[in-house]
C-alpha cells in the first residue's frame, strides 16, 4: 500500500523550518506533496510561480517529494490526491491551539484525512516566513533561516520594491 | 430578584457554538439578552438586521432569550440594562487569555458587572464564525456548524458576492 | 425558581481568593453551598471540622452562603442537592486546562450540572492554599492571603507540629 | 519498505482515548506496536499481565497491531525494534508542552526515531487513566470511557481492594 | 562597568504598565533608554513627536531614564548604543510565546544583546495601548490606565478625529 | 553601586541549562550568587555538599559567581544578602505560569526584590535535572546535558544505589 502525505502552506518564502519538516515527513511516507495555497486572504510577497520554484530548488535532493498548488479546502485537495495524511509542523503552544482547531475542523469536513503533527529542530521553532521578510526589509542577514537561492530572491524583491 | 445576563458578540453569523452557550445561560439566569455589537472595527459579512434576524430565528424556541444591539462599551450597555452578568464562552487557551484580560478590564470599568464563563460542548470548541465563512467561500458544507436558515443565508451571500 | 450553586474544594485552609469567588457567586445565585471534599487523596493539614469552622467564620457576613461536606463524585452531590451550577475559580492558563477537562468529564457524568467559571480579583490570581502553607512553615507573614482567624490557626498548627 | 511505529504508555488501564489513537496510527503505518512500560516510578493499579491482556482484548479486531512490554529508555526500545516512529496522542496544551520536551530529549538521545503526534476525537480529549480510576473508586459509571471488559476489571479491582 | 538597557516599543501611547516596567528596569541598570519604534507596519494614532513627548513627561522624575527613537532592527540599535540588555515586559502566556520567539530570533541576529524579562504589577497585566485607545474612542474613563497628561492627549485626539 | 543577583534552585544536579543562565546573569550583574535550597520537600539524589561541590567545579571559570546555600523563604535570603534581583530561567509556557505566580507571591512578601527572567539557549529548553536523572537510571548517555564531572557523579550514584 502506498501512502501519500500532503504538506500545505503559503511558503512565502520557504524556510529551513519548512525544509526540516519536509525531510522528516519524507522518511515516514512514500510520497510527500508540498502543496502551495493559492488563496490565502493576504497578498503574498512572492508570486505563486516564484514560491513554487523556490520550493522545487530547495527539495531537489530529497527523495519522494513533489510540489503542487491547490485552491479551495485543503481536505478536498487531499481527497482528490488520495492522501492519507495532512502534515503540520508544531512549533509552539500558540501554533498548537490553532492547529488543533484546524485539524478538528478538517476531520469534521473529511474524516479520511488524518492530521499528523511533526516537530522541527528546536533551533527552527522561532522561524516564520513573516519574521524573515521583516528582517530582510531592514537589511538583516537571513542566511541562518533560508537557503541561499531564497536569500537572493528576498534581496532582489526588496531592492525592486524600494525603487 | 430577577437576574439578567448579557451575551455580547458580533454573531456574523450565529453558529451552533453560540446557540449552545445561549441555552446553557438561559438555564442559569432569568433572562438572557443576546447583544449584537454595532461597532467592531472590521466590516461584517452580514448587515446588523440580517445578523439580528438570524439570531431571532435561531432562539425562537428557547425561553427567556431576547435579542438586542449595542454600541460603545459593553459594560455601559450592561449597566443600562441592569444586567448582573456578562456571559462569555470559553473554547481554548488562547480564548481564555484574551477573555481574562477583557474581563479584568471590564471589571475595572464597572465592578458591578460579573463576567461569567461557560463551556460549550466539546464538539463546538473549534467553531468560529470566521472559519465557517471561509468554508462557505470554498463551497464546503457547513450543515454541522450552523442552523439550516443560516446556511442558506451564507450560500446566498457568497453567490451574490461572486456575481 | 430558586437556583443553587455548589462551590467545591478542599479549603485547606480557605484563602482570600476563595472568599472572593464565594462573594461573586453569592450575587449570581440564590444560594451558594461551599462544599468541603472529604476524600482528596492527600492528607490535609487541617481536619474536616477545622476547615469547615474556618469557612463558617469567614462567610458569616455573606448572605445566602452555606457550608457542607461531601464525599464521592461532585456531580452526584450536586444532583442530590438539586444544584444548578458548579462554581469554579479560574486563575491561570494551567488552571483553565485542568478545569476544562474536569468540567467536560463532569458534564459526561451528569449533564444537568453546569460548570460556571468566575475570575477572582487579579491580586488573588497567584494564591493557593499550598503556597500559603509553605510560607507559614517558613514563618512568612500570611496576613495578605488569609483572614486573621485562619492566620492564627496556621501559626498554632505549625507550632504544634514543631514540638 | 515496511514502517513500524511504537505507541508507548502505562495503559493502567487502556481507555477509548488510547484505542482511538491506535486506530489512527494503524492506518498510517504497516505495523503498530503498543508498548507497555514496566518501570514508571508509580505503582500501577493493574499488573503488567492484566494491562497487556486488556490491550490484547481491546485491539483484537484492528489489523496490524501488536502488544509488547519494554523497560529502560523508549528510544532504545524503538531502535531495537527498528521502529520509524514514536506515536504520541495530543489532547491539550499541557500535554503538548510535556510531549514537546520529551520529543526533543528523545531526538537528542536517538535522532533516527521520529516523534509523530496524532489527535484523538475531541470527545476523548479529557480522558485519562487516572481520572477513570478515580471515577471507578467512587462508584461512577465508566462505560463511556473504557471497553466493557476493562470496566469489569476496574469494578473487580476496587471490590477486592475494599475487602 | 556601566550597563545600559533598551526598552523598545511603539508607546502609542505610553501606559501605567509601561511606566511600571521602566521603573523596575531603572533599578537594575545604570541607564535605561526607552526606544520608540519608527517603523511598525501599522499607522500609529500619535505622531513620533507626540509619543516621545508623552514619554518624556511621564519619566521626568525617574532617574537614569532617557528617550530615543529607532528604525530598523532593534538588535542593530542595541549594538550601536552598546546596550547590554533588551528589556521586555511579560504579562500573559500569549505574550510569553511571542516574546520567546522574538528573543531567540534577536539572539540569533546578535548574541551580545541579552533579552531580560520583567513582570509588571498584576493590576497592569491586562493593559495594552490598543485597549486603552478603544476605551477612549467610546468615551470610557482611562484615568486608571494612563497618566493625566496622556489622558488629555487621548481626549483631544478623538475630539479632533470626530470633527 | 554594586548589584547582586541570586539564582536559587535545587541543582540536583546542575545542568548545562543552569550554567547557560548563570553565564547570562553574570554579564548583567556585578555578582551572581547561586543559592542551593536546603528544604525542598522531596529528598534530593545528591547531598547538599555534593550539589554545592558540583556547582563550584562547574562555575570556577566564570567571573563574579559565588555559591551559597539557603533555607526558609527565598525573599528573606535575598534581603539578607542585599540582592537586587532574583534570577529565573524561563523554558516553556508551563514554567512561565508557575514562575509568574511565584514572582507575584515573592513581590508581595518583599517588594524590593525584583524577579528577572532570562532565556536559556533553545537547545536547553527541554533540560531538567529530573529528566537527566531518569536517563542516567536507565543507563542513557547524559554527556550532552551535564559537564563530565557531573556525569561521573551520576554514574557513581546509580552504581552505588544498585548494589
Amino acid at each position: 500500500m502506498t501512502r501519500y502525505a500532503i504538506y500545505p502552506g503559503t511558503f512565502d518564502p520557504i524556510t529551513y523550518g519548512h525544509l526540516d519538516i519536509i525531510k522528516r515527513a519524507a522518511k515516514l511516507f512514500d510520497k510527500v506533496v508540498v502543496a502551495v495555497a493559492q488563496n490565502t486572504g493576504k497578498t503574498p510577497l512572492f508570486t505563486m510561480k516564484e514560491r513554487k520554484d523556490m520550493i522545487l530548488e530547495s527539495v531537489k535532493n530529497i527523495d519522494g517529494v513533489e510540489v503542487d498548488t491547490f485552491s479551495g479546502l485543503i481536505v478536498d485537495y487531499c481527497q482528490q490526491q488520495n492522501a492519507t495524511a495532512l502534515i503540520r509542523g508544531l512549533r509552539a503552544v500558540s501554533d498548537f491551539e490553532y492547529e488543533f482547531q484546524m485539524a478538528l475542523l478538517n476531520r469534521k469536513l473529511n474524516q479520511d484525512v488524518e492530521s499528523v503533527f511533526l516537530m522541527p529542530k528546536e533551533k527552527f521553532t522561532y522561524l516564520s516566513s513573516s519574521m524573515i521578510k521583516e528582517i530582510a526589509t531592514f537589511g538583516g542577514n537571513v542566511s541562518c533561516f533560508v537557503p541561499d537561492h531564497v536569500k537572493e530572491k528576498l534581496i532582489n524583491k526588496f531592492e525592486i520594491k524600494e525603487k
